[in-house]
């Protein structure tokens, strides 16, 4: 499974094509002037799946497909997910089903150039938590935020920590966002004032999007099975609001203007190939933590920022596999206490962060806290995001010259609002 | 309005019924072999309100009850709101419209004894964020996890002190819950264990109801007036998960087990005569959480605590003035860094802690932290809950002689699941 699979669209065979027929992910588009609708991505092309469903060449009730977004077929079930992705790599493999290949209409109906199409939020959000499970970006962070001394708090090695996000603040890829006001108070400083952030930031994650319902306690395994795919994720922290405002319980308006989400849902069965192990353990997990087998992924992910009139820089190439607990994990530690999850819960990796400081997930790491700017190609220098600044976070499964995409995950920051309180 | 207003239905008037004609609270029933639906409670009786638009005799759409939750309504809007509550006024009010009480056929059908009925939850929870905002309780709970010299967290009297809860979590009164596994450590202990929780706590809030989109910023004005109601919230937590997960990023599996609400929703205008103002500020606000007028309202609220084989012992008096911040200003700051709203959101007080021994909200705080246990009415002591213990809240708003009440809310703590991962 991890040598190409051919297709008879030759745009998906092409080296380095980001969606071979390994990959198909889940995406929502729309062309000029139609209304949203359920795609999958093949080659340079994106297959409108409603339309495929009305013209018979897949067996599914076009009913799962009329929302623009995947959740009522994530509700069909793994059997059904398993069924419609055997179907595409028969009807688009180059030795499969000629059905639509032969079909020229239906061809020219279905397969729309990815390149004139809009991309949405691939699924409706129900519940988003977002972790905090690089073993590097905890060791960074918390020798910022805290005592570089302890920075892992002791219970770091024991638990998957995770908070609870904020599910109406997520947006999908190319959505603009505003920097936030929220209350800053400098170290010396006798009282907080009410002002835009000066220290926007943001975390690249990798999203998992659960598609079947979970009770709880449920296992690992039970967990990795409800996961349907994954997901880019930017999730842009104010960490000047969150370093006033989260002790005693957690961040909150620091992460609350946008979580970023990504064109695409990676179907987990098109990463199987990519499975790698989680890093040795530093302190034995209990026995409800322990992994079945490998769930960590060999993915590259990228940063680039780009300034307003400026060029597009690579800033980190990280992999998910520095992670020190798996999406599995976390989502079973979720479960624990008895806390049902629901499709379309969404829960974020928590920023993935390397060894090296040209694999760090989130700009407070890079610059080590604003102390030391980056400098961009065209010779900007960086600490935090400033107006106007677009980040675009990317990212592939490579191997045997194949890779399985991920698209992009877009967002550019603007102006705050001016005067919020003065309408 | 805080004079009682009269009803042809004379239970609606008996001295210290908790639902005169004033109040109208909303709620969804069932009886016998039915499917749930909307209703109101009036006196000892529940209003069936989509049988009450389909005989017309309410110009509603019934589309808007069709489902068993109040979202559809709140969705119609505040002028709705205010139509509904006015005709509900009409019809049953003592000298109204007699088009409901001169057609017996009508009353029998749609007002329902309230003792025939089972209660559900009155509206779809779309997101939960619950709050820390009563001085008492910070100051007791912050000595209990933290030092009491230095129990208040230096933001507390700047911010409304939030984070996010789970949705999925929530349930309805009655529903009754099992004691949480989850991740323990004994201060001595090397490693945590994976248990049952033994330190299994209440937490007596008030909910809010959001029934109006919010976007961000919203002032406190705005976030009052998206407000629908009010409903009794328990926010059930493990205090020995709690204290080992809790740093850095705050409770997590500790509250997800699961939070009770109440039977119904109070609404806003039945509580606008108990308006109260919120106590002197010990340090100014910033202008952004500044009222424009009284937030905090004059509602008493009991907690009762059975034994499995016990008798019920009410285990605290309290009252929601005792609150340092208002629900509107925890909604226009959970809006501030440009979070939106949605319908349905529910907001949790916090605690509500008054300044006595016998006015806490929680038992950690009642039994300093397990320390000195209570004694219920049996003879049983008590620090945390034992299994088959129920715990209900109630509360109402008095006022001349009538009251504004709020049901119950009720749960029953059942033992652990056995071996959960032993499936």
């Amino acid at each position: 499974m991890s040598d190409l699979l051919p297709s008879w669209l030759e745009s998906a065979n092409a080296p380095g094509c980001p969606f071979p027929l390994n990959n198909l992910p889940y995406g929502v588009f729309s062309a000029a002037g139609d209304t949203p609708r359920c795609g999958i991505a093949i080659g340079d092309r994106v297959l409108d799946i409603p339309a495929l469903a009305r013209a018979g060449a897949i067996e599914f009730d076009p009913g799962l497909f009329v929302e623009p977004a995947w959740n009522a077929f994530m509700q069909a079930g793994p059997e059904s997910w398993r069924k419609l992705r055997a179907r595409l790599q028969d009807l688009l493999g180059a030795n499969g089903d000629p059905r639509l290949r032969d079909d020229k209409a239906l061809v020219e109906t279905v397969l729309v150039p990815l390149d004139s199409v809009k991309l949405h939020a691939p699924f409706r959000v129900t519940e988003f938590t977002d972790f905090f499970a690089s073993r590097h970006h905890a060791q960074n962070v918390g020798a910022l935020f805290r005592d570089p001394q302890n920075a892992l708090p002791p219970n770091w090695l024991h638990i998957p920590i995770g908070y609870n996000g904020r599910a109406s603040s997520v947006v999908a890829s190319g959505t603009a966002i505003h920097r936030p006001w929220g209350q800053l108070k400098a170290p010396d400083a006798d009282a907080p004032v009410f002002a835009p952030s000066r220290r926007f930031d943001i975390e690249l994650e990798l999203g998992a999007v659960i598609g079947s319902p979970l009770g709880g306690p449920s296992s690992v395994q039970e967990a990795d099975d409800a996961i349907f795919g994954y997901t880019l994720l930017n999730d842009w922290s104010a960490r000047d609001i969150q370093f006033w405002e989260y002790q005693p319980l957690g961040p909150f308006q620091a992460k609350a203007t946008a979580t970023s989400i990504g064109e695409w849902i990676v179907p987990k069965a098109a990463l199987e190939p990519f499975r790698v192990d989680a890093p040795a353990r530093e302190k034995p997990l209990l026995e409800y933590l322990k992994e079945p087998g490998p769930m960590l992924y060999d993915i590259d992910l990228d940063i680039y920022l780009r300034g307003a009139d400026g060029e597009e820089t690579r800033i980190s190439r990280t992999n998910y596999r520095h992670m020190y607990y798996s999406a599995a994990q976390q989502i079973a530690h979720h479960t624990a206490c008895g806390c049902p999850m629901r499709i379309g819960d969404l829960t974020g990796s928590g920023t993935i962060s390397g060894p090296t400081d040209d694999s760090l997930g989130c700009l407070i790491e890079m610059t080590k806290g604003g102390r030391e700017p980056l400098v961009l190609k065209d010779g900007q220098p960086r600490t935090f995001l400033e107006d106007g600044d677009t980040v675009r976070l990317t990212g592939a499964a490579k191997r045997n010259g194949i890779a399985i995409g991920f698209g992009n995950c877009v967002g550019t920051l603007l102006a705050p609002l001016q005067e919020p309180y003065a309408r």
